[in-house]
């Protein structure tokens, strides 16, 4: 297979280092241009960026040098990655897709774009023929791709076998999010150890939205959302990695076999075509009764995974705990693979 | 007053230790005779206790000898209260109430027992009239008196002023609790630290039952258990004291301004007779958006408060989160409570 | 006793918070001006502050306005105490001198300078006697005293009855500091949660300059230091409180049971006089083998205490473990007991 | 090469499980045997062990049977490795070895016993010489070989290198030692989270005395121990993994950069014969002012490396700090690299 070359902004922070990592051992995706704030440009890789994420900086970004975010540092790439802050990933990531960059991004400006798929790819891949009604309705010489807030990259991987088996009336969830996940210089040690923070910016609102967005179905190239009756409490935790969510869908139907089944055998395009990033089972089922842990349960697969645990029906409530790596699944990792399913589909 | 004489089983634990401290202080309980495994009968408190509590160990045990649980060695006290480990608890406070002790206790055996008051002061000080059909029935020679599990202790303040405000359909409850709710030993560094354990032996079927049982009511001296359709989650955190509780209840009622100020003006007995060892308010309503927290909140008050925060109603749903110190409301200061009650309604 | 009026800068941080509470309960010090950065003046505290210090705000306080840190509001006041962060104190803190106000100060510029006395109370309140040589030599019409650092001040303590029984050839110090010692938000959870950091910026370089100062002797109005051959190395730990120095002293004497004794009695000024924040005892001598431990010995005095243990000698080495509360003797308490001290001496 | 077959001591512990997950994948090394406490014998691995190493149960392993520790369950192994608890471990491996097995033990019994070779590979695999006398002198029938402590595995690599570099006339070592040094349940989450405890029993002493052990030379069949002046204080941190010295030597010798290149060079018949185990640099030198450090150090070789950092020279004292993986080179990998050595050498 043809190389992919790939352009990375944001590149020397938390997730910026862990694509970089993911991309260093990557069968045809290439990293040859990484970029980040202004004070660095020019800078060597391994000068400007306070590697955090264990063992060595690759060898192939090492000696890099930083290039800016202006589409002209960025010609010759086939695609554009974005780990940028959202409060920094509008202008930006727009400037590129005008000058005709594909620009597949983390970041949360447009994801409730109706024309800009939000692609978490074993759930929603079809949802890249947006792009067509994108192409045609914006004036944009490139593509714009986003992935989901990392907690909704987990939650939903469960919720779309369960929309096909289980007719949910209402669902209840609450988050257990790592302090990862506000970024590294997040939330101080002295805030959140021994502690826990039952609020976070922002949370509640965007994932129900966004699960409902990419849960939803393509009628005539037009996106038609789903329209789950979510409920989410956000809480934040003294953990280093992985969000967990306690679920609890209010339904009159008793199928936990079913369920299990369905979970376990889940399988997308991802599965079938063999892509590097995907998991061999995007969702694996744990019958251990004190399980899923964080600790012990992220360190055996690709970090592609949830893991389901906990799966319970009683009095009308069907009860499940979800766990994902929100660096990998979360945001680096789903990235990459949403870039293997558009090369797989021919849209680079 | 006249000076109340107390012994305590289970003294060198970490329940132990903390009624030790509370009643270093009390106005009128002394603490006379003090117990703890065989092994260590006859040694000084100061030598058997491996002390934790922070601070000194108080003056007037420090030098006290420790005696059995029989009770031979409890004649001079009007009343035993016991943080016994659960297991042990059955056999030991049994033969206590036989020998004609009353006895105050934490443990978990007979909390469901119908002629068993399971006192929470401030939402059921009339359960102690069970008492009467306690000696009726029972050839118990004493008194046998059990406070809740911890968590059911924090999360049943909030509800009881909600029974009467609110229809409630259903309840749906995730717990967070702290590693001291499972004893001072019962988790290790290496399996919770950075880590979350979604599961918590017996919890989830206990705390329904319990809840129910304290907001019964008398009924020609036998109890009506309520009926909360409740629905637990229970989950362990890494945080050293403080149980959470997200609360979510189902009900066609907004009412949130309402709510908000019959828990914050929620009084009952302890606060109307000014008892020495009764929270100010029970119930602390928290406006701020990030609020309640283990490590600011719990230092606020005497630990005897509920903190509540995040009350929010949309799309039939109640969220509100709760906040208690585990080892005061939850176990501690709740036993001495009931004894400031028992003794101001006469029992004692 | 006369009322003592003071004013707080950098009283919305970590220290200035802890001061606001010690002061809250002062006998004979009341704060009465509060400042804060440009972007808070005018504000009330409470809505100024982000409380981390536990329990409530302090009545006295919570509806004080935030002044600026001009001299011209700090006019009526007979003290300003300073909590600044050491990069804006310099200017901040000379002009309020230069204008004519005693500033006592816990921020490091003019810690070395020879005619500003370094106070850690019990070891150095004769070192008042260099603001006579202050006044002559600088035309401010005010006085500086400045407080040493919090690692210094804690070790200091044990060194200075140590200084008179014990020949010391050498001194090699590690000390473990906690994440306080840095700011509430020096350290991100994400870089030192299951971590440790072997270096603290200056750190290594200051603590024995300090020490050296502290245990100089006056001599007609001149500061001759101390020439302790101190050697340090510091590391930052994951706890939130407490500052821990191993000490290694290089000595041909075995005299641990003098040694003990002389650390166990050591009184000063502050004792004498009964300063309400002076410690009862400011070294407190641990023989249990495994202490002391910030989690257990942190709560029992008043935050003023070094605790001592793990005394040991053997070939040629003279071994101790020292322990203190980097905020309270380290920092708030310290500045506190130096006004004590300056009011009962009559400099105020 | 011929595969080795080997059996395990200790298998479900925390060290048993961090073997079984190495030699999962070891290119000679086949794990045949896996024993356990007698109440496991007969179940599945599986079954009987709490898996707590991260990822899953190595298949070759998941459905072996466990065995017992006698004799006869061993017969069909070329070496039994041991990873038993100290306190158990004496009378089971001798026992072993009386009856014709060569048994590679971490446990502590015989570690100092003048014909038992106590090996670090590195430092001293010639130090295997002394089974010969083991032979002559003992009438086992087979061998023992013991590995160091996990602390002194560590410190005594750059040791080595600088025993030849330096004279050094007294040497002082504060250790930073994790909580996974005690064992998986060593050490509870209350007693440590947050907290330091300034003792490790046992530790201070072996330390100087395993490093001497294995520092000596071989002189006619006889091991002469070397006699460095080495004084160690042992502190518990709250982290997980990784075992820090601070280690302070003093010498009259300023040659750090001769030392840096002699530590980061040093190598040994372990890295000459490319054994499996090895790591390619044994000692890795680190110039950034704040490393190493455990979260991200350790992960970026394969365990068996000490790091080395802050290397300075001033005023008589050498001072570096020094890390490693105690789990690794300080038991598991350590026993591994040990019987690598000994195949590579025609004992095995």
């Amino acid at each position: 297979m043809d190389k992919l070359r790939v352009s990375l902004l944001g590149s020397t922070g938390m997730v910026g280092q862990k694509m970089v990592k993911l991309l260093s051992k990557h069968p045809y995706i290439e990293l040859t241009k990484i970029s980040a704030s202004p004070s660095k440009i020019g800078k060597k890789y391994s000068e400007a960026v306070k590697w955090v994420e264990g063992g060595e900086i690759p060898d192939n970004v090492r000696e890099l040098k930083l290039v800016s975010t202006l589409p002209e540092d960025h010609k010759d790439v086939d695609v554009v990655l974005s780990a940028l802050p959202n409060e920094l990933a509008e202008d930006i990531e727009l400037k590129l897709v005008r000058e005709g960059k594909i620009v597949v991004s983390n970041a949360s400006p447009y994801r409730m774009d109706p024309e800009v798929p939000l692609i978490n790819p074993e759930i929603n891949w079809e949802h890249l023929e947006l792009l067509k009604s994108q192409k045609s309705k914006r004036n944009w010489k490139g593509l714009l791709i986003k992935n989901p807030n990392c907690t909704a990259s987990i939650l939903s991987l469960p919720l779309k076998p369960l929309l096909r088996d289980v007719k949910m009336n209402k669902i209840l969830i609450t988050t257990l999010q790592a302090v990862s996940g506000a970024g590294y210089n997040g939330l101080s040690f002295m805030s959140i150890e021994n502690n826990i923070i039952p609020y976070i910016k922002g949370e509640e609102e965007k994932i129900p939205k966004e699960i409902n967005k990419m849960l939803g179905i393509i009628n005539t190239d037009k996106l038609i959302e789903a329209n789950l009756d979510a409920n989410v409490t956000s809480i934040r935790v003294p953990t280093k990695v992985g969000h967990m969510g306690i679920i609890n869908i209010m339904t009159d139907e008793n199928k936990v076999d079913e369920i299990k089944k369905s979970l376990k055998y889940f399988k997308s395009l991802p599965q079938e075509k063999n892509l590097p990033t995907a998991p061999k089972s995007p969702i694996v089922v744990m019958d251990q009764e004190d399980r899923p842990q964080p600790e012990i349960d992220l360190k055996s697969g690709n970090g592609m995974e949830t893991y389901v645990g906990r799966i319970k029906y009683s009095d009308g409530i069907l009860r499940m705990i979800v766990l994902g790596d929100n660096l990998i699944r979360g945001a680096a990792g789903i990235t990459i693979l949403t870039v293997e399913v558009m090369k797989e589909l021919g849209y680079i």
